[in-house]
């Protein structure tokens, strides 16, 4: 039996079916156009789960059921996604609507959350009963697995690590609190100091790596800058795994998870962030070397993660 | 039949009898002595839960558990104190040695987790499944029940919602980090404050009332200072309340609870203190209107709340 997953993005709608060995042996992907009536949206999703189906082979009936991980605030329960900003999205059900069109259980969650039972029963927490994941991109999104089972919250909105406040009176987050560890963690944020220490570090090799652009600094510049000897780079560097490190630290003070789990591109770097930043968790987790303390390391399934999670959801 | 709790404490050990309606029939309280070794202190433990079955006209035939609510780090699975500061305990075989007592089930969880399932099972909770708990105490504890269950965390250790940051670089905590929520939002936190300000201002209402004795200031005086028309301490009620409102906000977006239960003598307050925590925290979880926001609520069982909880964890 299989299981589809779609992973429901600003970008593409990304259609797989999974098999039972949590393997997604194929996948389809569709443009998204977000400005579109969300009927349009979930209309090409369903065509893509038939094509999908059509390109291998299988049949409907041979699946038991589909997961979808969106964006935004999802009320899991009732199959309704409450409010996506990306989508300017509030109250759409998008499992009643997607039911139009296929007849299977559905099942829906948070695309973070996905991404960390993904993670969990296929990826870098393969084995692990209780993950915590966070996605380091445009802003924090978390993904929390308890008991293997993806943990929404007691009631819709929950597992939203990135919105928990790390620095009083911090930088304001597009929540509207300040000093929200997304507002720290992200790579939004770490483009921001990067930014803002070349300014006022003319002499930097940030701002030779940008050709004096601060426009063209991306999440790999301060690493680059870093690397080539450059102290400012290296603060900002040091700046951004002192906050995230904070960050996971509470995390592990509340979850005492099996593993912590990061993604998005600045992962790309390592055993350079990996590294500091378990250095960092092990020295202050509370009750130190007396507790389990999570060992911190990157995803490894990539974009497959929320595919593979979502069709996990129905498990 | 009945269940027996236990609250162990750094200066009593009480225990009582529980109904099946979650109501103690009977208790008895006994002095800790915690310098004491162990095998003692547990010693009268079990001679204790003798004691009051007798007074109560019940058989040891008639109970179908013990609860053990435990300060510390607690490993539930293993019935085991990793770590108590206040008792200098390290993997105390707690349960194991009241079991040379009583051979009925024995189970053990962190005590603020008790009091948060007593709460929630007979208290200013009851009916929820979902329910944080945060005790205003010498620090600040923390509870957490998800679907009816007390959640201990993946690993022993976890639910120490106290020890997040929330000021980076802030108050050093006992914990080794700076800025832990227990660091702004416990009594002695409130306390440590209002001196502050008492000495910083000392023509404040807040300094007669103490009689120039900084000593003398407990956590009523700012308080009973404010309602004198002090506006020094007013702030230093505001900010207490302005910490605890972001650590509450912080719990939310995590865990989207049914209700936010706060527990200690700062409690006593009333709606001094959950009025304009319930403001702050309404106007700043993530999604706002959208998303459910759980109320901020005087926990209502008191002491007794360790108990109940404790003979619950068996349910």
């Amino acid at each position: 039996m299989y299981r589809i997953g779609i992973d429901l993005g600003g970008t593409n709608i990304k259609v797989g079916i999974v098999n039972a060995e949590d393997e997604i042996i194929e996948k389809y992907s569709v443009k998204t156009m977000v400005e579109r009536p969300y009927q349009e949206i979930i209309k090409d999703m369903g065509a893509a789960i038939f094509y999908v189906l059509e390109q291998a082979g299988i049949l409907k009936e041979e699946c038991v059921s589909i997961g979808i991980g969106s964006p935004g605030t999802v009320d899991a329960k009732n199959g309704v996604v409450l409010y996506s900003n990306n989508f300017n999205w509030e109250n759409i059900p998008l499992v009643a609507e997607l039911k139009k069109y296929i007849n299977l259980p559905i099942y829906i969650s948070n695309d973070a959350n996905c991404a960390a039972l993904g993670e969990t029963v296929a990826g870098a927490a393969k084995g692990c009963e209780n993950v915590i994941l966070l996605t380091l991109g445009t802003g924090v999104g978390g993904g929390v697995v308890l008991g293997g089972k993806v943990f929404e919250g007691g009631h819709a909105g929950g597992a939203e690590l990135g919105h928990t406040v790390i620095v009083e009176g911090g930088e304001l987050c597009t929540c509207g609190r300040r000093g929200c560890l997304e507002g720290y963690a992200s790579a939004t944020a770490l483009i921001r100091d990067t930014r803002r220490a070349a300014k006022e570090n003319p002499q930097s090799i940030i701002m030779k790596l940008c050709n004096k652009e601060l426009d063209e600094i991306n999440g790999k510049t301060p690493f680059e800058a870093a690397e080539l000897g450059d102290t400012i780079a290296q603060d900002v560097i040091d700046g951004y795994i002192m906050h995230l490190g904070i960050g996971i630290t509470n995390m592990i003070n509340i979850f005492r998870p099996d593993k912590v789990l990061l993604s998005g591109g600045i992962c790309n770097q390592g055993e350079k962030l990996t590294n500091p930043l378990n250095d960092a968790v092990k020295g202050a987790c509370f009750g130190g070397e007396k507790a389990f303390i999570a060992s911190v390391e990157r995803a490894k399934l990539g974009n497959d993660a929320g595919i593979i999670g979502a069709a996990a959801l129905g498990e």
